[in-house]
């Protein structure tokens, strides 16, 4: 059976998902996404999900195209329809279609799109061996806290990495402190302390991120919610990133450099293995 | 007849056209676009456009969707078949269709879009009596020389104004100086010099901005391309604003203190004059 996805009231073979050209994500992106992870067909984090979306929805003054029971049977729909066992569903909600015009039309309907996908295990080889990242200067706009589809320089720095034979770029402020990767969270090991930049609107909170914060904290792992600086990061004894759709990946390199030994640390280890138990990918 | 709009090939009643939902331009706002006036039929400064079309797409990297030639003859069909005398072509390229991931898809087909509009002539009483603006912090990304569909910002900026009773937001960069607006260029007059900011990354080299530079030179009229802040704009004697959609407007407010004596300057009104026998609605 072909993939299905949903599009504003209609479950719709994929290849036939569309939108109206005026719909004001395509000529505005004004709109904002959730990416939820599933593993063995549990949602993972959905709570939290559907507050950050709300949450991004209010920043913007879009109306919830739905209620949240409303747009939770939906996922259920689709991981069944679609068979999905592990996998991530992608939300998006714009502000609805409009003649183009800057300013809010009134009287539109939110625009409501979902799809899911089949993800394979996160490739051992990854998880085993790490990744590398590069930093580049976070070109992005001053809201970076509302997860709008105005993703253009996430776009450009993530490509710029796999160019430089890299997995990710972290993204770097004009005070030359790490802000963000550009779909993942940035993390640093140093001296036995977890460090991930605090919640601001120079950051995404991530859902990861902040279930890697509760999950340290519970099992006793000292952490800090502070910025670090580029200098701070090649000196650092670990590194990581995380994301809804990687959970933790262990980075060993940045810019080229090693970090600590080149391998996945102890501590991110001991992290992975508790998300992992978490998210019950190791039950 | 409906109004016809071109999607991919396609020339489509309007109410018909769509895009694919994994249209990058949907889901990462990964594309550029232009708005190009029709003044009695015929295409004001048609060859500035595709050549500034040409630049955003050659910054993103997104491949031409068609010759020039090719997209010249879409346009001139489109001003046909909708009877369009005085108007506005929006065109919209993306980097096409591809399963969701950030980085850029291979051998993807850049996706373009164009629609017609009619407008209106600009009401008189905004010429005779000019609008007002209000100034905004300017969160946009650092690229805004590109002409992207990223206008998440410039959508929260302009709804600002309205709220507001204004016309338009001006935005104001870190040092306190006027960017420019979230659709329009910015300018004042002080001392019977005309200032505008130079271009750079922080605005968008508007097409109308350029042609109002190349007029104000060829007749004499001293200008300098010239930041300025938001308390010079206050002190300045006359102001106005600029863009494909509206052309040329006075402004006599700036956060409601009145800019000289609250009426359209004689600068301005000479500018009007110069630029409107130019794009030939004054013949």
């Amino acid at each position: 059976m072909s993939k299905i996805s949903y599009v504003n009231g209609r479950y719709i073979a994929h290849r036939h998902a569309v939108v109206h050209i005026e719909d004001r994500g395509y000529q505005f992106a004004d709109g904002v996404y959730e990416v939820i992870p599933i593993a063995k067909e549990r949602i993972v984090d959905g709570d939290a999900h559907m507050d950050r979306l709300e949450s991004s929805l209010s920043a913007l003054r879009i109306a919830m195209p739905a209620s949240r029971t409303v747009l939770n049977t939906i996922i259920q729909e689709l991981i069944a329809i679609n068979g999905l066992k592990n996998g991530l569903i992608y939300i998006q909600v714009t502000r609805g279609v409009a003649p183009r015009d800057h300013k809010f039309p009134r009287l539109t309907k939110s625009a409501l799109i979902m799809t899911a996908k089949s993800t394979k295990p996160i490739a051992r080889d990854l998880l085993e061996n790490g990744v590398s990242v590069i930093t580049i200067p976070d070109l992005r706009w001053k809201r970076c806290d509302i997860k709008s589809v105005s993703l253009l320089p996430n776009v450009l720095g993530k490509q710029k990495a796999i160019e430089h034979g890299a997995f990710e770029s972290w993204q770097v402020d004009a005070d030359g402190n790490v802000t963000e990767g550009t779909s993942t969270n940035a993390w640093i090991v140093k001296d036995g302390v977890i460090l991930t930049r605090p919640r601001g609107p120079e950051i995404l909170g991530g859902i990861t991120r902040e279930s890697i914060i509760t999950l340290a904290i519970k099992n006793g792992l000292p952490l800090r919610e502070q910025a670090f600086s580029v200098a701070e990061a090649y000196e650092a004894d670990e590194a990581f990133l995380t994301s809804s759709g990687n959970y933790i990946l262990p980075v060993i390199r940045i810019d080229e450099k090693p970090i600590g030994s080149a391998r996945p640390g102890r501590i991110t280890q001991n992290i992975l293995k508790i998300y992992r138990e978490y998210v019950g990918l190791l039950d």
